[in-house]
């Protein structure tokens, strides 16, 4: 932003992105706090459907917050189609843009963490293509995954370990190979591949590595652990679930400390 | 723990992992606020040597929050040597046990998540193989890696990518493999391997899609992106460094979407 430009931006609003954590109230950091008790905001707010609630929406109201005069619910349907999703993102932005311009800040309410599998990203650029003037602030927040950790009592990663996060739609085959480099996975959107992520947790002897976390810090949160897993086979379990295996097979690498010197960098690589 | 057992642990005061987030005190939980503002509390908090600060202790400080009259710090020297570890964990464990069975609930400040690459795991395992009575808590927190992403204004994971995130001791051939398969590396302690690290991305074309951020919500947080970043060549940087890189070369398999029936999974496994 050139400096020019400040005294064109001063009147308008911004556009914040308040990461709520995943699910449980009390897992709201003290900076979106502050922003959810701001008068004089307009809450923006996603949801899959018309027919559908907003869980990031549901987050606040469960704090106890109570939801402003000017709220906005956006329609984000679930699809992968990209042509639909740019269109969504289009008529939020759209319908965003008067309030910003009129000189008011927008909060949009994420549920977990606005930079980690959220539409914000998607949103802000939209609106910055539309009027680049417009400011974009963001609120990072507690990641599912995390949360999910400390349901399931176990480490995300500890020394050492390495992490991979993915969707499980890239399918068994690519998770399967991950084996060899990560000493935790986390599979996200696990819902269309359970029955599938259930026998190969069987097959490769994970059952006990592995739990199972859906809607975490919810009323009806559900963790499931070894072979309690098992229950879930033939269900259909909500789209927030995630899997997080702790790997015990796997054999590192040499790994290079900051006492080394470069001849053994050299001999490492 | 069985039924019979909650008379002996009614009177032991419980160990709770309060998680601070990466450095802004403003990223602090509403939950782990509640815990810090307590009374009759011990506060433990990790030091590298007796002669450095605690950064867990310091976010709190920036936070406003008086230190309690009982306060404990517990040396962890920065060592990959497995019994110097195990010795440190020992000795921490046996510090605080005797405030846990006194009736005292002990918090244990946790700079970033708990449950990502922390000592407190390590350090309540311990505490549980000496007397399995005390009651362990955990309050997740915001890593370092999503804060950073919110101030290098990117996301962390958008709609189907997957996130690496490693130590980077395993070393640049180890890292550059990964390009293959993940969206965003997460490069943790980067330190050692800085210079090794500016070479590949320069080499990779990957310094336009890369951001380091030092320190992030700390008052002396650096963040650098592209060529920005050439000039640590050379440099010594903090411990608390990060890198993260986008790779915009990847190209992604088939995903499995929930409306896709048993056939194409097959075709796609």
């Amino acid at each position: 932003m050139t400096t020019s430009s400040t005294s064109t931006t001063k009147k308008y609003g911004s556009l914040i992105g308040v990461s709520l954590g995943p699910g449980d109230p009390d897992l709201i950091t003290r900076a979106a706090w502050s922003q959810l008790k701001r008068t004089n905001t307009t809450w923006a707010y996603p949801i899959r459907s018309n027919k559908t609630n907003s869980y990031a929406l549901d987050i606040a109201q469960r704090a106890g917050l109570t939801i402003p005069a000017k709220h906005q619910p956006l329609l984000f349907p679930m699809t992968s189609n990209s042509d639909k999703l740019a269109r969504s993102w289009n008529q939020a932005a759209t319908t965003l843009l008067p309030i910003l311009h009129s000189g008011q800040d927008v909060l949009f309410l994420v549920q977990g963490d606005a930079s980690t599998y959220s539409t914000f990203g998607h949103l802000a650029r939209t609106l910055n293509e539309m009027d680049d003037n417009i400011k974009i602030q963001t609120i990072a927040g507690v990641n599912s995954f995390s949360a999910a950790c400390t349901k399931a009592n176990i480490a995300l990663a500890e020394q050492d370990d390495t992490i991979a996060v993915i969707p499980a739609a890239y399918g068994v085959a690519t998770i399967d190979k991950l084996l060899q480099d990560f000493d935790t996975l986390v599979l996200m959107k696990i819902k269309p591949l359970l029955d599938e992520l259930l026998d190969w947790l069987q097959q490769r002897n994970l059952l006990a590595h592995a739990s199972f976390i859906e809607r975490v810090g919810a009323t009806n949160e559900l963790v499931l652990q070894g072979t309690n897993i098992l229950q879930l086979y033939g269900t259909k379990v909500n789209y927030l679930s995630l899997l997080i295996i702790k790997n015990p097979n796997r054999i590192r690498g040499k790994r290079i400390k900051g006492c080394l010197k470069k001849s053994s960098l050299n001999e490492h690589s």
